[in-house]
Formats: C-alpha cells, structure tokens, sequence
C-alpha cells in the first residue's frame, strides 16, 4: 500500500507532532508540504474538513493532529499501560493545548489593543500558571510529564515548543530546569535526533 | 471508594459530555455543581490546573473532558472495535470541537465590533461548512457520526448541541433531517432520557 503520506504545510506548526511520533514509531512517511499561497486553495476543498495536517494511509484519509498521534502512539510504546494512564496522557496532552490554544489565540487577534493585553496577561499570568504545574508535573512523575516514563504527551509537547516559543518572541521552558531537561532527553531520542537533523529547516 | 465525584458548574456546558456517558454507562456519580462566584474562586486554587471539570475517582483527579469520556467510553463499549476505529472518533470529535471553539470564541469576543463580524462569518461560512460535512458523514455511516454504530462521539456531539444552539441563539442542526434525527436516537436512550429528565433544568 506504499508509506502514509502526511500532508501539512512547510512548516513545523502542530503537524511536527505527527512528524516526531512517526520518526519515533520508524515508520517511513512521506512528508509532502504544501505552500499555503499556491497549492492550499486549490487542496483545501478536497480535504475531509479543509484543514490540515492530514494523514492518507492503505487509501484511507485521517484528519485531527491528536487523533493520527495517539492512533501511532499505540502502536509504538508510546501509550499508557491502562486505560488510566491513557487517560492522564490525554489529560497532558490538552492541558498544554489550553496553553498552546491561549497562544495561537493572541497571535491571530486583529485588533492590535487587544493584542497587546493578551500578550501581557499570557507572560504575566497563563503561561506561568501553566509552566509551574507542568514542571512539578515532571517533578512528579521521574522527569516525564505523565507516568514516570517516556509517553507520546512527551512527544508531542517538544515538538510543539518551537511554535509557541516562536509566537511568544521567547523561550518558555528556560527557567523551567525540569522541563528543559526532559526537552533535551526528547531531542537526544537516537529517531528524533535523526529527523530533526534531516528536516526542512523553516523558521516556523 | 464510592462512586466517581464530577465537579462543575451548575450548567450543562462542556462537562454535560461526561454526565452523557457517565449515564450512558449506568455509574453512579456525584453531581458536583458549584456556583461559578459564590464557590469557584476558593475551588480554583484547589485544581491541578485552574480548570473545570474534574473528576475524582478512587482518590485520584481527572482533568480534560475528552480525556476523561474516553476513558469512560472504553468502559461502556463506545470505543471503536480497533484503533482506527478510535482514530475516527477521536477525529470526528475533534472536528465538532473546532466549530465550537470558533463559536466559543466568538461568544467571549468583547470587542462589539469584531464580535458582530465573527458572528456572521459562523452562520456565513463556517457553521455550515461543518454541518454539511457531518450530515454527510452521519450519511455514510449508517446514521451514526462515525463507524455505522454508536460511539461516544455521538453521545459528544448531542451532548454539546444546547451549547452550540444557546450560543448562536439558533438550532443549528435544523435543516439537517439525519443530524436532526441522530440526536433524537442519542436522546431515545433510556439510559440518556433518564438523565435528561433527571438532571437540573439550567439554561446553559
């Protein structure tokens, strides 16, 4: 049936979850990126819910980013041993999301006051509030976010941290020292190494 | 250990979705319901992460809505009978989900203007888009949203809809005869009937 193919545009955004958990799992992928000017009006129509990423595989087509990573999850170790655990993975998962969303959400404010007081209250208050739990978090469970050991929320947590660092003009983590070593354990993963050295490289 | 303690809000709202399949499952919970000005400020600090629902079970704390319905949804034989069939779910619930959020959003839009302009691109653009693709979807899958047979994504989408309509000050699923008659079929359970009938008349 040939690899499954991962359409998203050229850039990591959330789609690199699915990138990481795939080079993670070793199962070859094609990585087609599309640009969003040229290629993304003419491509939007035919997919599913005119978003992307999208996932086709064996002539099947999966849509929602956390959908296609805990469907992978499972298949390479990086899902919980119970359904409890499962549970807290998900858990992890949407609470950075709330954090990620709040983010995403300033950045696409058009009016520039309003702007400017969700940038505040985001360095001020949200990300601080969010950053404290998640590092006692780790604290918590033997240096991973969730049942002292490495889960795809993991995954799926460093591979975002570019977007948000990037939108927010910063790096969240630095005066995290839990969150920053856990980041560093993800990245030194001999297949998340590998594709982070071979990817496109985009500022996004 | 007794049975599992909900804690929200005295509104049907997002946690309505765990009261479904909580119900759904015939477990016996305790209905927490807090009054958001009276009670929330002295909970809050309480919260792993600020956030309502929650669920204790067993003397442990679930967050996340979608975390803990599919918990319980494998519990109850709502999952899919694989993991593709779980990929579908978790993807048609997320799908539903980026329609509310867009609704959500336009609802806490303080800004009188932008939240007029939001308001009209929903029932424009947006709010049909997705409708029309979950009519086809229920169409293709035997009246159910997903797998030719319930799931907890169904239980997830009806849950929600007093939510979505109360925003938009509209029944949304109204011209669509199979997501109309969908929602009839989630609420003819008896074991949701029973709890509809149950549970406290709120507003939202």
């Amino acid at each position: 049936m040939g690899p499954p193919k991962l359409t998203y545009f050229s850039l990591k955004g959330a789609g690199e979850t699915i990138r990481f958990i795939l080079s993670y799992a070793n199962e070859e992928f094609i990585d087609e990126r599309i640009d969003f000017v040229k290629d993304w009006p003419k491509i939007k129509p035919t997919t599913p819910f005119g978003k992307l990423p999208i996932l086709e595989v064996d002539g099947k087509v999966a849509t929602q980013t956390s959908a296609i990573c805990r469907y992978y999850a499972k298949k390479c170790g990086l899902a919980g041993k119970d359904d409890w655990e499962d549970l807290l993975i998900d858990a992890t998962v949407g609470t950075f999301d709330d954090m990620r969303l709040a983010i995403t959400n300033s950045h696409y404010e058009t009016n520039e006051e309003s702007k400017k007081k969700k940038i505040e209250l985001l360095n001020r208050e949200t990300i601080p509030f969010y950053m404290e739990r998640l590092e006692k978090q780790i604290k918590e469970n033997d240096g991973y976010f969730v049942n002292g050991r490495l889960t795809w929320a993991d995954l799926w947590i460093v591979a975002l941290l570019d977007l948000v660092n990037k939108t927010m003009k910063r790096t969240l983590e630095e005066k995290y020292p839990l969150f920053e070593a856990l980041r560093d354990k993800v990245l030194a993963i001999p297949s998340i190494k590998a594709w982070v050295a071979k990817r496109p490289k985009t500022d996004w």
